[in-house]
């Protein structure tokens, strides 16, 4: 029987793996339809369950969604995606910094002073995001000299902007038209506190600042001359705030750690506490390195009590709405989860694997439908469950349950769930 | 596969289809001893589940069971049943309006200056009700002359009476003594504000206005020369002000409808945005027309996204305490359906079908017990139920879920319910 000190957790995530019966398949899911020997074998000796992660019907964000997994209310404590993707680009937050997703995009000036968006991502490949991003990191906005701002690149032209100093606020509504309008939008205060009033307006003066600088730079004239799209703004989204929660350290006691590759995810789990390790090949694309995934989270579960261990290309093939991609990827996973279970010891390990969200293969969209859901380990009751999908989970005993559930039940499991009463 | 724009979605309540194992029927329910091969059929062909509409163990009243089943908390937005009947029978209110249900009924004087009540119901058949109500709309009450008093008849000896001015509040009690006490109640404040003694003080004297006028009147002097109960007073009860609260339109940005007979459903989809459509034929009574009901349906979701249909006899049979007639409706509400479904595109529609409350054959009341509920279309992943009632569906794949769920898990179904976070 397992001791308190040696027994291990992880938490795997196969992103977006839930989904409907597609037609092509012959009305099974891409799960129901994939070849999974070892997520068959874990779901056979293990329990299994439905899990709707925020509540029955509701689509969840990657960043809510990851929220609930690892316990905590999103509708207590989520504002924005930005500060996740801040996190996880490396970047370090204050509580009062209110952090942005990013895009570099291609804009044209219009006759009225408004910007005519050309295109939300400045032709996507963008080898100088990097170059583009130092060019506007630290600039100054002339009528808010106190307020510093922080741009870093991430990938392609993606960055994230953090604005610094006192009396900001999250609530102010983006200036990406996300391909509702045409221009770029101008930033507005969501609720009537001075704070968000003043945050829109720096916002506002941040953007033609940017516009400013990028336009007169040598690497657009560079691009222009190329005949590729220059990135002459950044649109905003997402405006957020770090969330003041304790870290799963402060709640079960454990040690933590992280093997993911997309910045978002990196990013929920430092706002949690984990360490977020470094794995060559962890790339979050189609071709990231299952095995080295699995041996650094072997590795991990050395030093560390808990590993969360994120998968993301089911989640990329749904969105491409591609099932055969999507079957293929969990296949990769069905690989991934193998490998792992071979590098540990499964008498002193549980193991929880599921999705932070269904993605429709037919829609390309993320949806409200509950997720598979699967815990193995030795103090598990075991149900009659031999197959980890969709509809053979619901019949589990572990029923249907929240998301904001898995991570109690899995800490319950290694006996680190702390009592609630006397 | 769906589409976006085309998808459609229809919502229908057996009021009250949930029962008890009745001893009569060999310990089946009625639903399970009805035939009902077109439920059976969608159950077959979709997702099932149990439904606790509110939460388990509470019996839900006809409007909070609605406004559940719409999605809405009741514990957030409901006062009480006055101002769903009010909009029901086509009142408008505003949202300082406090509105009532009311009776006329039959009272003597005793000589305490009570009003002793001989009969809730003025003999219940009360063809001059209209006539009754004209008399009193737009009465004044006398200390409060800036209070507008409306009040419309509805069906039989049944009323609503709105009171309309500023001060106003619904946290008082019923004059109406629900045959708990032999006399008229005087209304009581129900909580320390202000508002809620002012509001009693008006009721009361609104009470004594009321009885003076229609003790006057010549109808009743009509009524008592014939032999018929007098129609001397109006007892109220339900007060309540409408919930401010987004229109389903709003949170999902669909067009809706409401095909039903009675009132009070009437005025909740009135509350949530439906357009209430006048279907010729939908009584709410046992006679209803449901082919009538299936064709309005049909053609309404030519034009609205999401139809609500409502079927109340199955209630009424239970009520009623008759567990034969109650199979009887709901072989007449299973008709219903099978002649929806002929009418409609199956591939591009979701169905959802459960009720508001179980109604126990045996006692003729509302429980606790939770209701069978059905999903069915394209999106759906079916499971292996293949009958629609309480003991067959507890089995389901869409688990155990709460009335709140439906509309989100519909919505969700045509790609309409919103995501949370990004």
């Amino acid at each position: 029987m397992p001791t308190h000190t040696s027994e291990k957790a992880i938490l795997i995530i196969s992103d977006g793996v839930g989904d409907r019966p597609i037609a092509a398949l012959q009305g099974k899911t891409p799960l129901e339809a994939a070849k999974k020997p070892a997520l068959n074998k874990l779901a056979k000796k293990g329990a299994t369950g439905l899990l709707h992660i925020l509540s029955p019907g509701i689509p969840p964000g990657s960043d809510t969604g990851h929220l609930s997994l690892f316990g905590y209310d999103p509708r207590d404590c989520y504002t924005g995606r930005g500060p996740f993707e801040a996190l996880g680009a490396g970047l370090d937050l204050e509580p009062t910094d209110v952090a942005f997703r990013g895009n570099f995009a291609t804009v044209n000036k219009a006759k009225d002073e408004t910007f005519g968006v050309i295109d939300r991502r400045a032709g996507r490949n963008l080898p100088e995001g990097k170059q583009l991003a130092n060019l506007i990191n630290g600039l100054k906005v002339p009528n808010y000299p106190k307020i510093k701002v922080i741009v870093g690149h991430t990938v392609e032209h993606r960055c994230v902007v953090v604005l610094s100093g006192d009396g900001l606020s999250s609530a102010i509504s983006d200036t990406d038209p996300h391909g509702h309008a045409d221009s770029v939008l101008t930033s507005m205060p969501l609720d009537d506190t001075p704070e968000a009033k003043t945050t829109a307006q720096i916002v506002n003066e941040l953007t033609r600042e940017i516009s400013r600088i990028l336009t007169q730079s040598p690497v657009n004239a560079k691009r222009k001359k190329a005949g590729l799209l220059e990135a002459n703004t950044v649109l905003l989204r997402g405006a957020g705030v770090l969330p003041e929660i304790p870290s799963l350290k402060e709640i079960y006691g454990i040690s933590t750690a992280c093997v993911a590759g997309g910045a978002l995810y990196k990013g929920v789990a430092r706002a949690v506490g984990m360490e977020v390790l470094t794995v060559p090949g962890a790339t979050g694309s189609y071709d990231t390195n299952v095995e080295a995934k699995a041996k650094a989270t072997a590795n991990a579960l050395k030093t560390h009590d808990f590993v969360f261990l994120h998968f993301k290309p089911t989640d990329s093939a749904a969105h491409d709405k591609d099932p055969q991609k999507k079957i293929a990827m969990i296949e990769k996973f069905d690989h991934m989860v193998d490998t792992l279970t071979g590098l540990i010891d499964m008498n002193h390990t549980h193991i929880a694997i599921t999705g932070d969200h269904t993605t429709a293969s037919t829609t390309g969209k993320h949806t409200g439908d509950p997720l598979p859901l699967l815990v193995v380990g030795p103090t598990i009751r075991d149900d009659e469950v031999s197959e980890f999908s969709e509809r053979a989970c619901a019949k589990g005993a572990l029923g249907h349950i929240l998301g904001m559930a898995v991570m109690p039940l899995l800490m319950n499991a290694i006996d680190r769930s702390p009592m609630y009463g006397a």
